[in-house]
């Protein structure tokens, strides 16, 4: 069997656990590492090339867009313009139908696919989110959060200036409505109390309750744990009283990796273009063959 | 805007919770309902023809197959043949790749799209297990149904020589194991012992704790309730201990109804041929606009 070639771009935390995610698939092989500094190459990579640019890695399938979410569309298109496939897990909520918008015309052009916004949320919730709808047309769905780091939201953090690290946890307080707990670690000579004020007007954290704590060290806070609550109330037809639920703990990393490993195999049976999780039938996310899923699963 | 044209094939419990799930589309109108005796037409089914054979109706889109499950095939073999696109809720998990096989070889031939084993399990339950299993490759998932009425369970009683009326209860007692409480009403002169010997060695019972009770009235036990826990724990990537569960607390048939609405509406966007509900993408089982649905779900 040909294994899928996949290459991991930016090499972070999410780089990291989908290279386990990738080792641990029976149906796919690592061909490379991009990333800025090709020097800094961890016990773990020394057995795969580390690159500074995905054109050096010869074939590639597919690349695994593991960096900040900001970047992502600058990554994808210069992947996409080689005609190497992308999944990300791009999470600015209001933007991804620009980003899908976007790609789909790039892949289209180049014959490639992209699977945009592909994590835990948005990501493997929002298929969950889109059945629930689909088995209660009518009706009231809330997503709670947590306990739990988001990393999107950490990451908006650190790019404040005067933060020199920091954590955000998100808490659910029901029905949707979640409370931001920001850590901050400051640089020498930062003001905490303009700090907090450029968190509180990042949008990120704009429409949410937010309280901002100084730590001396961000680091002996960090636990990857996380959560999730979905809950859906509504009519099947003309019955009422559908209850739906749907529960999570787990290591937010280690979970999102393994969906971006997931529309990594299945971007290999998608037309050109780009795609959101709810476009993919889930099928395509396993390995295997698919009569015998069907038969296991169905 | 062209309405979807869905044709009710039979017309018992099923076929009158379709019914109520089409008129709460605004997508879709019913253009019929082909049962053997065209006679009987109750209240609701006024406004709609009544016929005894689907190639009456004139254009058909698709045709919801409210039959019971045994005579599935036959049915959609018949519509598939006319071009008619099907969809039912075929619930004999092991005969499910043979069914597949069947109808996507009429389906091809005719230019039909066919989506079997459309209900809650076979069907969304399908969806949520091979989710779980994408999000943690490695580890073990249960399924515990109810308390609840099993609909294929109750006909299968049903269908046994000497039994009047039936009602088959399922009870979860963990890791997927179940009890089944069946509730049998006899015909006059049956013999209850070779009755309920008949049901324990039925295919449907054969491998589960099965207790028979005959009752004088099934009619004043039938709730139609019922519900499921899936569980998943395993891992992502290298990561162990990832905790995945979903509950529902659900009116049986007019879930099951509602998903036959919702694949009915998704088969007019598949390539021809046959499809298990894990093959479809769920965005496709929506009504409306496919950003709106994005912006709003993913």
């Amino acid at each position: 069997m040909n294994k899928i070639k996949v290459a991991i771009v930016g090499y972070g935390n999410i780089g990291k656990y989908s290279l386990e995610a990738i080792e641990a698939s029976s149906d796919m092989e690592c061909v490379g590492v991009v990333r800025r500094n090709v020097e800094d190459k961890p016990a773990e990579l020394s057995a795969y090339r580390v690159v500074g640019n995905i054109a050096e890695l010869g074939e590639v399938d597919v690349a695994i867009l593991a960096t900040p979410t900001r970047k992502v569309e600058e990554y994808a298109k210069q992947c996409l313009a080689l005609g190497i496939n992308t999944v990300d897990s791009f999470d600015i909520h209001t933007k991804i139908v620009d980003l899908r918008r976007s790609l789909d015309a790039e892949a289209k052009k180049h014959g490639a696919v992209s699977i945009i916004s592909a994590g835990w949320d948005p990501g493997s919730d929002s298929i969950v989110r889109t059945l629930m709808e689909s088995l209660a047309p009518k009706g009231v769905s809330y997503t709670n959060f947590g306990p739990g780091r988001s990393m999107g939201h950490s990451v908006a953090v650190r790019a404040i200036e005067g933060v020199k690290d920091a954590l955000s946890m998100t808490i659910p307080v029901g029905t949707g409505i979640h409370r931001r707990m920001v850590y901050v670690e400051l640089e020498e000579g930062a003001d905490f109390k303009t700090v907090e004020a450029a968190i509180k007007a990042d949008p990120y954290f704009v429409n949410d309750e937010t309280h901002v704590t100084q730590v001396d060290s961000v680091d002996s806070l960090n636990d990857v744990g996380h959560g999730v609550n979905l809950v859906r109330k509504g009519v099947s037809g003309k019955t009422h009283n559908q209850l739906f639920e749907f529960n999570m703990k787990i290591n937010n990393p280690a979970l999102t990796a393994q969906v971006l490993v997931n529309v990594a195999r299945a971007s290999m049976k998608q037309q050109p273009g780009a795609y959101t999780m709810i476009e993919i039938p889930v099928i395509d996310m396993l390995e295997g063959d698919r009569e015998e899923i069907i038969r296991h699963l169905v």
